[in-house]
C-alpha cells in the first residue's frame, strides 16, 4: 500500500524558544510503508487499459508504469493501430489487447483489464467513463472530469450502478510538495488561512484541442481547474460564491472558440477568499501563495509534472523545503490499484471532480452575467 | 533637477560582445543629472512644512531630509507642542515655525514655507490640502489622497484656483525597482502584458487609525491603493470595470468598523486583467507578478520603504536585478521641489490620486452590490 | 550522432530585440543533431558489457540504457550469479551473456560485446582495462582511472597496443550545466579567469570501499578528482604546482586507513590559482565558483547526477540559468558508442585520466612533505 | 550597554521529531538590553577624535555617529584643513578641535577627547596608536592593525604602559549575521566544524594606497585579513600551520609593488582546515561556507558594510535567515565607548590584531619559501 498521504504528518517543533519552530518542519517521505503489498492472485499487478494515446499518455503515463509498484499496462485503446502497436511493443503489452473506439466495449471480456484510464479530449470523458463502467471496469478519468455538472453526475451514477470505482486524475494529491502544503494548512503551522492567490499561465499554440469548444477546451476547465482544485484541497473547504471576468480577444484567431483569460475570486465559508488568474496567452508561469495569520507558504511550479519549489515564511525566517519527489502518474495509478486490491475509496473520487465542475459552472455564469454567483 | 524618471531608460543592448546585454538591461541610477540644481534665491533649498508628526513623519520623512538635495524642513505642524519642539531641535527647525491645528492658517504669512506635506489621518487630507492651498502653499498629500472622489475633486479644484501645485505622495514612482518594472512594461521587453496579480498583506493591530472608519481607514484605501496604483502605473491604462468581495469577520473586534480583507479584479481597455488581494489580518507579504506574452517580472516587497526584489523571467532564464536604491521620501520631496523651482507639473498630481479614488469607489460598490461595476 | 559537445556553443545574441541577449546566453541543448545515427550493421546499437554490479551500476548505469540512443546492455560481469540473473531479466540481457571474474576473458569470443564498462573498485580498474583491451574490446573506465600514474600509463599503452579506444567516465563533460560553465570560461564571457574555488564534501559511512586503502579508496582519488578535473576543464590548463594538507583523525575508526580531509591549491601556467577542499566527514556539499575579471559563475551541486544550479554574476546582475538536463550516463555511453561507430577519439580519453592521476600524485606528495610540489 | 554579543544565543529547538530543529533557530536581535546606559558625568557621550579623513572616515564612520548611542565626534585630525572644517561643520565638531599631523600630540590637553580612532594608511597605524596612547587616549585602530608582528606588539605594549585600552576595528564581530554564524559554530548547531572555505575578491584600481608597498598595502593584509579573522572567530581556534601561493603578474602595472592574488590554507589544532583566496584583480565576490558534520552555513557578502546573506542547510532543508541589521561602525564605536565608561575589556583588543599579524607573517613566509609554515 504505497500511498498513504494522511500519514505524512508535519512534525511540530516542541521548543519553548521564540524561534524554536521558526522553520516549518515538513516531514520527510514516509519510509515505513506497510509491507502488505497485496497483489492479485498469482502475484500479478493490477491491469490497466490506456484509452487515448496522445501526448500525455505517451510522454507521461506509459513511462510511469516503469515506476509503478502495483500497476501494469495490459491494454491500449487507440484509433491509430500502427501507433498502438509501437507502444505495445515498447511497453510489453500483448498486441491482442489493442482496441479501437469501435470495439472498445468488448474490453468487458478481457479479464486482464481491471482499470481503464481515460486520457481523451474532455468532451469524451463522460461517454468513455460510462462505457467502461458498463464493461465492468474501474475508471481513472483525466481532469477536467467532463464538460459540465450533469455529465459528472451521470459518470458517478454509472460507476456506482456498476459497482466500480471512479477516480479523477488529480495527481497533485499524491505529489510530495502539494501534500506538504496541504499539511501545512491543515495543521495550521502558521495559523489559519487568511487568503490565497494563484495563477496558472501558459501559451497554447494551435493546433491544440484546448482551443476547441467542441472538444470542451478553454483555459477554465483545462488549467483553471488546477487553481480551483488547489484552493479546495489547501483550504479543505468548498467555495460558496464566485466573481469572474474573462477575455476573448477578437483579433487573435487562436481564441475564436474559447476565451484566452479568466480571472476569478472564490469565497469560502470560513471567510477565506482566493483570487486566481489563468490564461492560454502568456509565458508559462504557475504559482500559489497561501497567506496565514502568522506566515505564508509560497509554491512555484505547483502544477507541473516536476519542479515544485516550496518555501515557507514565518516572521522573517524563510525556509526552502527540499522533499523527495515521486512520479505523479505512478503514484496516482498505484493509489487506485491499491483501492482496487484492498477495496478502499479513492482519495479523489468522482465527487471530487463534480465539486470542481460546480465551481467551473458558477465561474462561467459569473463571467457571463457580471453577477457574484452562488455555488 | 535630480529626479527625471522618464529619462531613466532601459539601456538598449548595443555592444557586439556576447554579454553586451547580459541581462534584461535595467538602467543604473541616472548618473548624469543636469547640473542646474536651481535653488531658491540666496541658494536656499525649498522650504517644507510637515503637518502631522506621527510614525511616518518621524521615522521616515524627517530623516529623509538629510538625503534631500532640494528640500529642507522649515516648519512643523502638530497638536503636541513638546513633541514638535523635540523634533525641531533634532532637525534644526526654528522653534518659531512650530504651528498647531488652530493657528495653521497663519502659515500663509511664513515666506520660508513653500510646500506643505500632509501626513495626517486620511479623513483630514482634504481639509488640510484646501487650507494649505488657501494659504498659498504647494501641497504634497499622503496617499490615499482622501476619503472619496468628491473630496479629491475639491482638492484639485482648490489648488488650481490658488495656482498651487498638488502632488500625491506616490513615492514608488520615484523608487528604482518600480521604475524599472514600469519601463519593462512600457518597453514591452517580454511582449505586451497579459495579466497581473498582486497582493498587499499585513497584520494591523489596535490601536491604529487604520482600523477606524471615521478616520477613513480600512484596508482598501490604505493598502489596496498600492495595488490599484501599481496596476495603473505598470499597465499605463485606466481600469474600466471591477468585481470585488470583502470580508469583515464578526468575531474579531479589530474589524468592528472596517473590513479585514478585499479581493478584487480590474479589467483594462486592452484586455489586461488584474487580480488583487489585501488584508489587515495576515502576516506581512507584498508582491506582484506581471505576465507578458514572452516572460514575466516578479517583484517581492514592491511597496516597502526598501527591500524591493525584482526578477525577470524570459523563457527559462531567470535574472535577478540589483539596482542602486534611493530614499523614497527624499526622492519624492525633491521631485516636488524641482517642480516648484522650475515650474513643472508633478509626475503624480492630484488627478493621479483622483483616478485611484474612482477605482476605490467602484470596488466598494462592486463588493456591496455583488455586481461587476463600471468605473 | 547525438553527442557532440564541442558543437554546443553559446548562442550569440543576434536579434534586434532588447532582450535578444537577455542573459548570459548559455546554449540550449543542441536540437539540430545530424541525422546520421549510424548504427551497427543490422541497425543494432553498440553492445556494452557492464563489469561490476554495485550501487552505481544498478542505480545509475543500467537504468540509463533506457535513455541511450546508441548503446544497449548485452553482457554482465559479476561475482554474484543470482544478482546478475535478476539484472539480466530486468534489462533484457541474454542470460548466456553473464560472466564472472574467472571466465571474464572469454568475453573476447562474444561478438555482441563492443565496449566494456568497468565499474569496479578503483584498485581493479587497471587490471580489467588491460584484460578488456586484450579481449579486443573498447573500454569505458570509471573514475578515478586507477591507483597511480604508472597504472594509468599501462592502461593507455594496453589499449593502444590492442587498437581499442579507452575512455574515462568523466560524465560531467557531457552534462549541460558543466558544459555551459566551460563555454563561459572559454569564451571569456566575463573576462579571463582570475581564481577558482571548489569543494566536494560528503559523509562516508562504513562499510564502504571508499574507506579501504587496499581498494584504492580515500577522498582525494574518489571525490577530490572531481575538483581536479573540473579545475582543468574549466581553465583549459594543466596545473604546474600544488600545495596540500590532509587530516586523518586518530579517534575516528572510519579513517583508520585513509585520510578524512584534503585541502589543496593548484597553480596554473596563466597565473590562475585554485583552492579546493574535500572530505569524507561532513554533510554533503558540492560547489564551485570561478572568479573572472568582470564577473563570476557559481555552480551548486556541480558533481551530482542531477540538481546542478548555475548562476552568473556580471557587475551587480545575477542570472540563474535553467538548462535542459540529460542523463549523464546515457550521454557518456552514447558518446563512446558514437566514437566506436564512427572511429572518433573520445573527449575524455585515457590521457585525461592520466593527467588527473599526476595531479593526485603531486598533492599526495605535497601533503606528505609539506613542500610546494611541481607536477 | 548596547552591545553584548555573547548574549545573543541560538535558541535550541527542543522537539523530539526528526526535523524538529530542521532549521537553525537564529536568535532575533537582543531586545532586552540593560538600561544602564552609563554616560560620562554631565550625561555626555564618550568623545572621539577621528584621525584621517579619507573615504572610510567620510562615507562610513562620520555618518555612523548619527546612530551611535554612547559615542560622539569631538575632534578631527587631518592634513587638509579645509576638508576638516567642512566635516566639522557637517557633524557639529567644534572647529577649535581640528588637529593636523604636526600638532596631533597636543590632543593630550583636550579633555573632550576620550578615544582616538585611527583611520590612516596601514603603515601609519603603529605610530599613531603609540602617540595616542602617550597622549593618554584610548585607541580604536583600523585593520589590518599594522605592518608586522613587531609593530603590533609595540602597540599593545604602549597602550598597556599608558593604561589605555586598545581595540582593533573588527566591526564584523558586532554585525548580526557574523555573530549568528559564530553562535552557529560555537553551539555546534549542525555538529562540529569539519572544514571552512572563504574568499574575498575585488578589483582594485589605481591610484589606491592598497597598491603601495610602502603604505603597507597588498591584498593579504588588506582583504586577506578578513578571511584570517573570520576563520579564527568562526572556529574559535588559533591556526598552527599554513601553506600559501601568491601571484604577481608581470604584465599588469597595478601590481608592480604588491601581489594580485593569495591562496592559502590554514590548519587548526582540532583538525579543521580552511582554504582561502583573495585577489585585487577580479569582480567583487565575498563569501564563506562552514562545513559541519550535519550541515553547513553559507554566507554571501560576509565582509561588506551591509548586504550579508546567511543560509543554513541541515540535511535537505535550507533556511534563509533574515536578521535585523545594525550600523557596523556605530556598533563597534559604542562597544569601545561602553568599555571606556564601564572599564571593561574590548572584545577585539590589540592581541586580536596581533594574532592576525602572526598568521599573515606565516602566510607570507609560506608563499615565499614554498614550505608549509608553522605559526
Amino acid at each position: 500500500m504505497p500511498i498513504e498521504p494522511t500519514r505524512r504528518d508535519f512534525i511540530r517543533a516542541g521548543g519553548t524558544g521564540l524561534l524554536a519552530a521558526a522553520a516549518i518542519p515538513l516531514a520527510p517521505p514516509d519510509k515505513q510503508r506497510p509491507d502488505l503489498q497485496v497483489l492479485k492472485p498469482g502475484g500479478k499487478k493490477v491491469g490497466w487499459a490506456i484509452v487515448g494515446l496522445g501526448q500525455l499518455a505517451l510522454a507521461q503515463v506509459m513511462p510511469a508504469f516503469r515506476e509503478a509498484k502495483l500497476s501494469r499496462p495490459v491494454a491500449l485503446v487507440s484509433g491509430h493501430p500502427e501507433k498502438a502497436r509501437a507502444v505495445a511493443d515498447t511497453y510489453g503489452v500483448d498486441p491482442k489487447n489493442i482496441y479501437n473506439y469501435d470495439n472498445f466495449d468488448s474490453i468487458k471480456d478481457n479479464p486482464d483489464v481491471d482499470v481503464v484510464y481515460i486520457i481523451l479530449p474532455n468532451s469524451m470523458h463522460a461517454e468513455y467513463t460510462m462505457r467502461s463502467a458498463k464493461a465492468g471496469k474501474h475508471v481513472l478519468c483525466e481532469k477536467p472530469m467532463c464538460a459540465n455538472v450533469a455529465e459528472a453526475q451521470h459518470m458517478i451514477d454509472a460507476c456506482k450502478a456498476a459497482g466500480k470505482k471512479l477516480m479523477v486524475a488529480y495527481r497533485l494529491r499524491f505529489e510530495p510538495y502539494n501534500k506538504a502544503a496541504i499539511q501545512f494548512c491543515r495543521e495550521k503551522l502558521c495559523g489559519p488561512i487568511v487568503q490565497m492567490e494563484m495563477s496558472n499561465m501558459q501559451n497554447t499554440r494551435p493546433p491544440n484541442i484546448r482551443l476547441s469548444k467542441a472538444l470542451a477546451g478553454g483555459p477554465l476547465g483545462d488549467i483553471g481547474v488546477y487553481c480551483i482544485n488547489a484552493c479546495r484541497y489547501l483550504s479543505g473547504e468548498e467555495p460558496v460564491e464566485v466573481t469572474a471576468m474573462l477575455y476573448q480577444p477578437a483579433d487573435d484567431p487562436r481564441f475564436a472558440e474559447v476565451p484566452r483569460d479568466y480571472v476569478f475570486t472564490m469565497r469560502f465559508p470560513s471567510g477565506v477568499h482566493a483570487h486566481c488568474g489563468v490564461t492560454f496567452g502568456s509565458n508559462s508561469s504557475r504559482r500559489y501563495r497561501v497567506h496565514c495569520t502568522d506566515g505564508y507558504i509560497d509554491m512555484e511550479h505547483p502544477f507541473g509534472y516536476s519542479g515544485q519549489e516550496l518555501r515557507s515564511f514565518k516572521q522573517r525566517q524563510e525556509t526552502k523545503h527540499n522533499l523527495e519527489t515521486v512520479n505523479h502518474f505512478a503514484a496516482e495509478m498505484d493509489h487506485l490499484s491499491d483501492c482496487v486490491l484492498n477495496d478502499k475509496d479513492p482519495l479523489t473520487p468522482g465527487e471530487e471532480g463534480l465539486a470542481d465542475m460546480r465551481v467551473i459552472a458558477a465561474i462561467e455564469e459569473a463571467a457571463r452575467t457580471g453577477q457574484r454567483t452562488k455555488i
